[in-house]
């Protein structure tokens, strides 16, 4: 995870791969279940082979606990993902 | 629609707008559909109450018809999908 920040707000994010679009749409399905049953919810930029995932807490414009508690439960989300590709 | 340059490269992208999380992810995975059907793939940047929908061609660094033919299925496939909002 990288810290970086956007229009003055910093945002934790993670760019995770997978073999195919199919993979990558499944995994931004995993991952905004997680923030539905937290509410708290990402940026998830999916493209073909790709998503990237942003966490960042708008009431306190930057990061929270929460923030960290999300990259955590995305990353178990990761390791049971299909199609995954982590080299 | 917008035509964007991003890296040198020209984007169709339009932002639509819903009025939670679960209804944004779903018209992301109805976009992902049509993707796959047509085997062209967007990108697809999913947050609560919004997607911002971009095509583009790696083949051809920048717009073909086929991004306008998803531009206008993308279209279509939002003036059926639940929670839209259009004002």
């Amino acid at each position: 995870w990288q810290i970086v920040e956007v229009d003055g707000i910093k945002r934790i994010e993670k760019t995770f791969h997978f073999d195919n679009f199919a993979h990558a749409l499944a995994f931004t399905n995993a991952v905004g279940a997680l923030a539905e049953e937290q509410d708290h919810h990402p940026q998830l930029v999916t493209e073909w082979g790709q998503v990237k995932v942003a966490f960042w807490t708008h009431a306190v414009g930057g990061l929270h606990q929460n923030d960290f508690i999300m990259a955590a439960k995305t990353e178990a989300a990761f390791a049971q993902a299909e199609g995954r590709k982590t080299s």
